[in-house]
């Protein structure tokens, strides 16, 4: 396998892209902080050197790493507009549920280790969530909800209950996905809306 | 000040509780990177030896300090029992609002900056979280709720929110005070509940 990567050449932007999804796997095993310069090189059968060629530092690496799993993470939970309105928050949280799920050891350790102080890594994951909350609000009007200054604070705060929640399942998931995933759902028009018209939305 | 400082004899209690108190009120204006050794030996007329003879490490002074300032919180946003339920919650709510309002610049440094990925500075936090979360699951049968494996999950995401929440209208304070205590009050039975009992309850 290593020979086998060793007798390709491949381009600059597919070297990189190697470089990174070699990261990204190692990441499956091991905290980003225990991810070596070295070993990634030797995997992917380059020189020490040229990996710097490609990314100024170890730190601009794990960046790379970071931002490549939330861009996965956002584009296996991208929205099915073909849906019913509720039917797109369900689909996207079951989406969300299963994909940490299975990457559950990378997704504590980011959002909740090391990486959760430094600086550029913060900046990713609010990206990340600056995005979420884009998706969210932009399906806002098809739940009947204004999107206003309360309702972002709402969507935010909301971001921030889902992701506690999962990684607390995660860690001890002592109830059924599809109960944490009807918990994530509903709680959305219940702190957007306030409970009266969100009993009425989800009655309806 | 600083003579008056270097002439009084302290007990060793007395003494570690004046070099926190000098970091607390020295992290007013700066990061807890920035709070250094040297200043904080100067300002209590000792030596940077005697500092760590109460403190094993920079570190360790760092999370005394933030040990401290949590302390503090718990101590200002404690439930006032002798209120009606639903009030308990307000009332807490209000003095946790404006207790991070207070302290603005502490609050989102710790919570969102460096000291977030430390650790140790983590586990304070978690124990923090984790004693709100106590207080918020002991007053659950007065509101009719019944805590359960299902409320515990929400209990927690509601946290996250309302840190987030408050996070975000303190960098950008978008409706007025008594709106943003509103919507952190009303989504606690809103997500612990489901939106139909909390209806309910909220209108009552």
């Amino acid at each position: 396998m290593d020979a086998a990567v060793k007798r390709t050449r491949l381009s600059p932007a597919e070297r990189r892209a190697q470089l990174i999804d070699l990261g990204v796997r190692m990441l499956a095993e091991r905290s980003l902080e225990q991810i070596s310069v070295e070993d990634i090189a030797d995997q992917a059968g380059v020189s020490r050197g040229l990996l710097f060629h490609y990314f100024t530092s170890k730190h601009d690496f794990h960046v790379a790493i970071v931002r490549h799993t939330s861009a996965e993470m956002l584009a296996r939970t991208a929205p099915d507009l073909e849906l019913a309105p509720l039917e797109i928050l369900r689909d996207v949280m079951a989406s969300y549920v299963d994909y940490v799920s299975e990457n559950r050891d990378t997704y504590v350790s980011l959002l909740r280790g090391t990486a959760s102080g430094d600086p550029d890594m913060r900046e990713v994951f609010e990206e990340t969530r600056g995005e979420m909350a884009r998706r969210v609000i932009d399906q806002l009007p098809t739940l009947g909800i204004d999107p206003d200054a309360r309702t972002a604070l709402s969507v935010r705060g909301w971001i921030a209950f889902v992701e506690e929640a999962t990684i607390t399942w995660l860690r001890s998931p002592d109830i059924p996905r599809d109960e944490l995933i009807e918990l994530l759902v509903t709680a959305l028009p219940a702190v957007a809306l306030g409970a009266g018209a969100a009993a009425a939305l989800l009655g309806g």
